[in-house]
């Protein structure tokens, strides 16, 4: 390589997801062709990023206030909890749902095994947050993996015991999707979670 | 957005090659879920290359010395030179070919309607070079668009006319490739390029 400050800046855009020794050489070479103020940018925007953004007070999603702005839009129904593994699902949710409650994010699931206790994921705060009142509902939305599970199974406990109602939000067969090409575990769940007429 | 501080940072990722708005999230969280170091060392190296890295003041590739490595490496067989399009091209040749001449980068390709001239590829001071004498062949690795052969064929008569032999990179069917799935386009080429034995 004729530039070894090239080949570290290949080399630390490897670290993102997705991004392989190629897609890594041709971003490279991208910023360096256009005009340099795209890759200033980018630079001051990450750094700023890096050093502002933190988690909010309340559901503990990613934002440089202490309260984030869907915390503190009067307009939710603070009176349901949507309970996510991770600030992506919440942004999912917004995009296509129509939910027009509040959030709690874990940042994780239960995983004793690798650290992970329900102190990491916030799971005192939560359950202080029910205790207060207020709540109504806690619609579960952790993933279906082992973990996912157990994480959800957890959290509706802990509102079965303060008598707030707990949901797990419906796995099954893709809206639109044909019965052909949905896999045999979704398939089970579908059958499974029927619902009658 | 729970951050418009995010926001911004997935809008600023979305400007990279091969980076759409849902790559762009997963890049922005999985940063701000990891160590933030790794953003931080991101920001500074991108930085640090949009400031420092210029051009190769010999062969025109990106490099942060007047003078680039290879350029610079007295083991390279100076008489041989080779004419690519960019620097992702030195990259390829360089990684695989045993190729140990040196390089000439235009950046680019001739364009008249878009205002790539031959100026703006820099060929006068390759043909400077040419002129300087100590070259004994002129190897073009240009593309195959009707702007890469225009290019080919210029730099070929720059050389013609200073006697000094130019060639051009075969095209035609890839190494171990099936007949069956290669282009007409190339086929056609490799027809015509066909060598006796």
């Amino acid at each position: 390589m004729s530039s070894s400050l090239l080949t570290e800046l290949i080399e630390s855009l490897q670290v993102l997801p997705g991004v392989g020794p190629k897609s890594a050489q041709r971003i490279a070479f991208h910023l360096m062709s256009q005009n340099r103020d795209i890759a200033k940018g980018l630079s001051s925007i990450l750094e700023r990023a890096a050093h502002e953004i933190g988690r909010c007070n309340l559901c503990r999603n990613f934002s440089e206030l202490t309260v984030c702005k869907t915390c503190s839009d009067l307009t939710r129904d603070a009176s349901t909890i949507c309970v996510v593994e991770n600030p992506l699902d919440v942004l999912s949710i917004e995009q296509g749902s129509g939910y027009r409650g509040i959030y709690f994010v874990l940042l994780g699931r239960l995983s004793p095994i690798d650290g992970v206790s329900a102190e990491v994921l916030g799971i005192p705060r939560l359950e202080a947050q029910l205790e207060k009142g207020g709540i109504k509902e806690v619609i579960i939305a952790t993933g279906t993996t082992m973990e996912g599970e157990a994480t959800a199974h957890y959290i509706g406990e802990i509102a079965h015991q303060l008598d707030i109602r707990a949901s797990r939000i419906a796995y099954g067969v893709p809206v639109g999707g044909d019965l052909e090409f949905v896999d045999s575990s979704t398939l089970s769940r579908a059958l499974a979670s029927r619902q009658l007429f």
